[in-house]
């Protein structure tokens, strides 16, 4: 799947924290052309022992490093560009996880403002090591790297790295995994391609709001499809069509990645809405990327198996 | 897994709309006891064909009837009942479902009140045939039936069969499925133990609101545990412990699911429930059984091979 | 405003922890009959010190009793009762508040369930005296009294009378006050009308979850509307007309509260609904009633100045 | 109320759509000065008649348009700053309302994503004469201006003026009215002071989307705390001390909301929390300002006659 032109390597110096039109591009991408990109992990590796204390490490709200942004060329507000991710490679042999102060889903927060005392904080480090994470000497996680965040630009809003929305950003999904296509929606010309937070693996939901993070490099490409915009991320695997709708309360995440995944079956398969609507009520798959971040991520699926039109 | 001994079979003439303790026990039930029990599908199979009108064929709040209540001997306040879904066969050869006026995932309803004009009616009758239940002539989906409505009564409340909640009810779970045993908490003597709503297959959250509904009859054991009363109902697989939790927003059941799998991490595995709670950060399952009922139910799963102690 | 035959003083020995049609009703009532009904405080005065712990003196789920209900001559599933409230005294000195573990706005619950530690019980004892409720000597809040359970029974369910609904229940509604005609739709032959949950006074959204819970007696008529069955409690002041929404999450008792507003607004006062819905738009007002309950209740209400036709 | 010098008249001729730092100051103001700031109408007065057609005449997301930001002399992250509103006269002798596609507080909307057909878009003019504003001949409302958006700079994110969030923003509450004090943090040096959306009045809730906008002048004057930097807006009258909170579900701005009052109560007026969450119950206030924006926002208040040292 590599051209057999050098492939380019893209690191950056200095990290964006807010994804939007307001940074400056660090690169431009041509559609096709094959590149790696050089990732720091959310904490820009400030957490790395089991004895650091995280609020004193991180410093609000600098956190979840972007690297980018890149301007795909031939990008114009109205577009769509669709990233192949082709590997995911890890450049340290540790992931790191962590209980933040006020942070996490099964915990009072800045949003859901209790009274209680705060959880205890606390952190933990996973060797990478023969295909897996170890938790400990006997429990090892498979070592299944996506990008917690991928993003381009909103047209006039510069959001934190930390929240997901309708142009990507910090949803948190695991089907953004080597293998798959992202759809993502053009709003500025240039794109402004953003990506991050690589997790070596993560459960449905991200519980306690910290996945397996570590620094990856990783291997794409942009396709650019002119002239049509998405309104929400999709996502593509060999098996199955997918929209990441992001949200509060949770149940509004919901209607919108199924809607959005119905106008796709809509749009690109044939299908009448209310047969769609009828079709995901049989079929369709939906998980919970993130219940953690500033809006809520869930992922509905509908088998490839089921679009015969 | 049967005994020798000819297993009773039951039935009712009547049923039940609301569950919990006001209703007349229809059947004792003998722990390890395999029965048989057959059950209408939601509608009381008022809907069979695509020319049926919903809301004049429905009579509210007659809907969802329960077979039950069974009455399990020696069950006190303060146990859980484990029920085994052995099997689980159709006695139709067709599933149907339904647009139903102000209900479903992307519809306003009497909760979420809106202004808008409502969706058509419209009925979708699926032969069932070759182990496959049929959308069209081309797209069959797999027969895994499963219960849309399990439970206990709870101890002063009778309860809508349409609602779900923490003594089970109408989650729409498909894993409340053949082979998967069901933990569910006893309020009352004799658990009052209620079934119904047989779904042929269902995709996540039932989105429309309806699933491929059917009559059926099941075959199941029950096994009493004395003196310990779990707060949510937990499903056990092969190779899975799951815990359905019920609430509104969304979130809210998806705290109750993941929280109560801790509980049970703590308690049967030994897990510290800090530790429970990082672990299913990076290996938990929370899929969306219903997003349309009355309470929305999500299952947070840990797979087996982490629970090593 | 009392009818020169002798008042028929209403009690009973033993309370209803449950709303429904299986309660057995305690006494008839006649329409237009004037009645006075004694109610318990919602923890039938376990506690009345502030060394009682709650844990140890609340039996759950034996709470908020409930006086009848009472069986309405002539009303029937369709109509509506119109609840006039002509007085309210207490029958003791004192009312009292209390921190209950898992309970109230500002912490984790049940529900919203999380790992952090409860919040510590607390007992707050309040002298009734001078037309004032003493928080301590300075502060002295207005003695205004009203229910915060008052209801008809459901057509099915028995529902604990910890929770509100679209029969009514505990909505922890200030509105429901002396002066004040509360509507409530009949679903069951005689209606069952079901009070309780006196309290002294509260702020909106009963922030700890207990308000100035005291015992009482009140003065009531009861108007039988036939033919109309309202679809959630409404209430009428000299001054405006109201609506009480009940749901989670909290958006979602707004938007039935203000939908049920403009239909009343559309059946009464001859206003297009798109018309309503503008002017509620510039004049109406959306208060909490509660924040703590199963559902959370929240009150519309339109000046009755706006309602010219 | 006003200096003997002559005060300045603010004014710009492009606005800004989006709040935040990345904004070029349009003038800098001086702690203590008075001045005034001219602002344009939610729609930048591209509707005027009742046969405009919003979809139109709107080009979004370039809404909301915001006069400044202001540069505040001397202030620093970490500072708050105190608005006080001393008048707003209407530039114009009219408001407008409007039923906007897919937005309002009864619809279906982009975040709550159905499948209903929209309503239908329309236009209301309302006449401002003799100190109210017309709905018709009969129906006048009282003209009790305000300002529905008011911010300061996020640290590091540029926000849609649209949005209401910690900074302040678009909340939408009637309480940001003339005679009141607002405070807001500092986030960025200068503030960065934002106004606009001037509404000639509203209900709470803002229940269509669009309350009576206008255009306006108004006359300020700021204050800078030093050393202190508030979490979220609060609101000072002569007789009240209030905490605007802007989140979804609507719940998490309830609590957000009287959180931070318990900890102003606590900093300002010597109150432990647990006391002042006491109080609250009984004497707070909670009405929702806006349940149609990107956040819902509630304004919760304490009168100060309870709030004795």
């Amino acid at each position: 799947m590599n051209k057999t032109d050098p492939i380019r390597e893209l690191q950056t110096g200095s990290f964006n924290y807010a994804i939007g039109p307001y940074s400056k591009p660090i690169a431009d991408i041509e559609p096709g052309e094959t590149f790696k990109v050089y990732t720091e992990d959310a904490f820009e590796s400030r957490i790395t022992k089991t004895t650091d204390v995280p609020s004193e490490k991180l410093n609000m709200p600098y956190l979840n490093p972007m690297t980018g942004p890149f301007y795909v060329k031939g990008a114009e507000k109205g577009d769509t560009i669709i990233v192949e991710i082709i590997d995911i490679q890890p450049t340290r042999d540790f992931a790191v996880s962590a209980l933040i102060k006020d942070f996490g889903g099964l915990t009072g927060t800045g949003a859901t403002a209790l009274l209680n005392e705060p959880l205890p904080e606390k952190v933990w480090v996973y060797p990478i090591r023969d295909g897996k994470v170890w938790y400990n000497d006997q429990i090892g996680i498979p070592y299944k790297p996506f990008y917690g965040s991928i993003a381009t630009a909103p047209e006039i809003e510069q959001i934190s790295a930390l929240a997901p929305g309708n142009y990507g950003g910090n949803m948190d999904c695991p089907d953004v995994c080597v293998g798959n296509k992202i759809w993502l929606p053009v709003n500025v010309e240039g794109a402004y391609f953003y990506v991050g937070d690589a997790h070596a693996n993560q459960g449905d939901g991200e519980l306690c709001g910290v996945a397996l993070e570590h620094t990856a490099v990783g291997t794409f490409r942009i396709e650019l499809i002119k002239g049509k915009r998405v309104a929400w991320p999709r996502v593509e695997s060999k098996d199955e069509i997918m929209v990441i709708g992001s949200a509060r309360p949770m149940e509004d995440a919901a209607r919108i990645a199924y809607k959005e995944l119905i106008i796709w079956m809509q749009e690109d398969y044939g299908f009448d809405p209310l047969e769609a609507y009828q079709l995901l009520t049989q079929v369709g798959k939906l998980h919970v990327a993130n219940m953690v971040d500033t809006l809520y991520s869930l992922v509905a699926k509908c088998p490839k198996e089921y679009l015969l039109t």
